[in-house]
């Protein structure tokens, strides 16, 4: 066996992405010892069941002793109370990460907390399922998908570059960006479309004149694509929203400010503004396919679902 | 062979439903001769060289000569002309349904253009990709989704029994639903969905501090769902939201209205009203999932996309 990157892990909550790690770790050999902690007896009980870490301990402290690296994988909106917690725990010289969707509230709230010695360097990775908790992680997750890494100030090129290893031993591909961008292209790309998909089921759940039954049989028209993500952990993106209030109030201005062009020309009846505008957005998902991010399978290859 | 259920059946317009019917009524051994006609003549050509129809016209009135059974699966917004046009030629006691994913406008469109002598049974198999055109088409499309049967006054029930068992033998369940209803019923499983996809692909594509290659590179963050139902063929879609207009107004209103509520607790800090909504979702997905009309691979099962 080669080298390990890391020579101790500690990952700090034991959901998908965590659980991911573990196994896209394991699969490539990349690093010694895993161990873990979750806040639920019931998650830290799973995870020794199945397998998940080499070693799952009652505190948090306990699992980040001697770790050469540090994963924080809980909600963002607890992140900065889990580094305080840990922070005189910490070894030195180690370096402290994160896989929150968020990354400019998460380096406000974790950064104090740390010590000098150490080194913070926020990630994340963007990749995911609409599954969640110890038993949903799988070692492919991140295969060919972006991790964005975002140094602070002062963060060591050298610790950064241990990490960007770690992302693409696990498979992942690994950009740098700054907090701020890395915001807003989030909202873009990801918290604005879960929050409109949240929206659009709940608008179908909440109908009078439509049953729920009626909703659920006619889904395959187009509206069960919303479901998936629309199923996607309510806590975290509770959290997601909250941590990234500006970028996503912003994006979801630009949004209804485009709904209403699109409903005025249906009133209207301006047939050439819809197919105008239809046209447009049929290059961006040939642009998707072409850089591997999505299946050129039609109805991403689900078409065969069986009852 | 048993006796098929129509001994002939014209396709007038050959896109993603036509293809796929062809296809479907071919494996089930369901039918005689199936005729074709499309406007275009590169369609006529394709379908000719991938033996899309046992014959293929070039003009509609033609292609239903002697059809016990016509189905217009052209845009919803040219079914009146093509009812007009092709009426003189109808054979006395033919069905003629179509596949329009509207069905108020369509009824008033092609039904004083249609003869006392033939049935008109309006239907809407709830199937597609979002890939369209004469090659897009594939035998198990309908399996196990579902067609709606729209009789209008004077129906007769001995066609549309014959129907129903046509559309049984392609795979698909088949319910029977009032106009109005399935237009209400389909701008929330189908209509509003389309639309909200259409206009967020197109605001991530018209942002300036976002470029479209960062959009396509960390589209797997969600956004990409959304793509796929906005690469949806733009003609049938600008023909959908003008001729159903109200329903369509009507569910995006109650969708606006939602939006501003969520938006409102993501500015306020209203955690819980996030979390409660967010949950509340869940059980839709779960539904379908149940009802055989998604599947429950992570991520509809696409995880493992490659380069």
């Amino acid at each position: 066996m080669s080298t390990p990157i890391y020579n101790r892990v500690a990952l700090i909550g034991l959901g998908l992405i965590a659980s991911s790690m573990f196994w896209a770790m394991k699969r490539g050999g990349l690093v010694g010892t895993v161990t873990g902690y979750a806040r639920s007896e019931d998650t830290r009980n799973t995870a020794r069941d199945i397998g998940l870490c080499d070693e799952i301990y009652d505190t948090a402290s306990e699992a980040v002793k001697d770790a050469d690296l540090v994963v924080l994988c809980v909600p963002v909106g607890v992140m900065g109370a889990v580094a305080a917690e840990i922070a005189p725990a910490l070894k030195e010289g180690a370096t402290i990460t994160d896989v929150g969707s968020v990354k400019r509230e998460v380096i406000d709230a974790v950064g104090p907390h740390l010590p000098g010695n150490v080194h913070f360097i926020p990630g994340h990775p963007l990749a995911g399922t609409e599954h969640s908790g110890p038993r949903s992680g799988f070692a492919e997750l991140f295969d060919n998908r972006f991790t964005l890494l975002v140094p602070v100030e002062g963060s060591d090129p050298k610790a950064t570059a241990t990490l960007r290893a770690l992302w693409e031993g696990m498979g992942a591909k690994v950009e740098e960006m700054d907090p701020d961008h890395h915001d807003l292209v989030l909202a873009v790309t990801s918290h604005a479309p879960h929050l409109i998909a949240y929206t659009m089921v709940g608008v179908a759940d909440d109908l009078r004149r439509v049953t729920d039954s009626e909703v659920i049989k006619y889904s395959a028209a187009g509206f069960r694509d919303f479901t998936r993500i629309a199923a996607s952990d309510p806590t975290m993106w509770r959290d997601v929203f909250l941590n990234n209030k500006d970028a996503t109030l912003e994006i979801l201005g630009r949004f209804t400010e485009e709904l209403f062009a699109l409903q005025r020309a249906i009133r209207t009846g301006d047939g050439d503004h819809l197919y105008d505008y239809f046209t447009r957005t049929r290059a961006i998902r040939r642009g998707i396919i072409e850089a591997g991010q999505d299946t050129d399978a039609p109805d991403f290859g689900r078409s065969k679902v069986k009852t």
